[in-house]
Parts: structure tokens; C-alpha cells; sequence
């Protein structure tokens, strides 16, 4: 699990007005977060990729999407050789609103 | 070319914020145009796409991904069974600024 947290490493692929098109390869477990700000927008471009939600799970395989909408607690979690693309304001930090690393983050 | 402009209808697939995620099927030749408030967003999911820029042609093929940026007029061009997807401002026409469905719109 040691080399997880750099395989969850975004990528600035492309700039779109005040948004960022970010790419990231990704493999296991990432923090559960939030952002109380924004949605976050999640396409697989390879592999699959888990959203555990408060009220469940959802699968994506290539080419599938999903939204997470802003201020819900989510984790993601990816078969190894997953590839993902997000669509975020700039500046939006991926481990969201909570403390980098720690997992069930729930803010008040 | 009479089936060409359904080829090029976007379908809304996500939302984020208040920008859309939208696919299209996309085959031959479509208007040029531009956009005088938005960049626009290209994803190649599938095929190739060209888009004929001003100072030349930008050729994407799956995965690649290209921003045309706000009042840059361009023609996007596609081989059969290309597959875009498009992250634009909720609202966006696209056929930009110009009259639908004409080439080489050059607004004041």
C-alpha cells in the first residue's frame, strides 16, 4: 500500500476557463473526503473504479462517468491499472475539505 | 452528407457545477465556428477528430484531448465512428456564435 498514495497523483491535462481537466492512473484504496465547494467529476478511461457513497456503491468500467455531487463524503477505490480523468474548479485539492491521509472524514 | 448534422448532436451525459459533459457521435464535417465566452473541451473516446484551427490543425485520436480557447474560430472534422466527449458552461451552443449551420463565420 506504500506506493498507493502517488498512484492517486492528478495530472493537469488541460485547462478549460477556470477549470481543470486532470488525469490520474490509480490503484487500491484513497481517502474517504468531501468537497463542501464543488462536484467532482469522475470518467474512467481504463479499468474500474469504485465510489463507495453513503448510500452505496457505484461501478464504473471505461468510458462510464459519474458525479459526485458537492458535500458528499466519498471514497474511491480502483483496480490496479485504472486510469481516470476529473473535471474540477482549479484548485480543488483531491483529498477534499479534510486532513490529508485520514479517511472517514466527516466535517461538521 | 444529410445525415451528418444528427451525427453531430450532443447528448448531456453528466453535469458538473453548472457545466455540462456531453458525447456526441460525430462524423464528417461540421460548421465553423467559435465561441466568444467558453473555451471548449475535446475528448476523443473513439475515432479521430481534427479540428482546423486558424493556425493550423490540431489531430486527436483516442484519449487525446484538445481546448479550443474562447473567440478561436475552428472546424471540427471526424472520421466515421469517432466519439467525442465535451465539457462546456450549461447553455452552450455548439455552433458557437454564428448562424447554425453556416461555415467560415467570422463574427465581428
Amino acid at each position: 500500500m506504500d506506493a498507493v498514495p502517488e498512484k492517486w497523483l492528478p495530472h493537469v491535462l488541460a485547462q478549460v476557463n477556470d477549470y481543470d481537466v486532470k488525469v490520474a492512473n490509480v490503484e487500491g484504496e484513497f481517502s474517504e473526503h468531501r468537497h463542501a465547494d464543488t462536484d467532482e467529476f469522475f470518467l474512467v478511461l481504463a479499468g474500474r473504479l469504485r465510489l463507495e457513497l453513503p448510500d452505496g456503491n457505484v461501478e464504473l468500467g471505461p468510458h462510464e462517468v459519474f458525479t459526485v455531487p458537492r458535500g458528499t463524503l466519498h471514497k474511491p477505490v480502483a483496480e490496479p491499472g485504472t486510469r481516470i480523468l476529473m473535471f474540477e474548479p482549479r484548485g480543488t485539492v483531491n483529498t477534499g475539505d479534510g486532513n490529508e491521509g485520514t479517511t472517514g472524514v466527516v466535517l461538521p
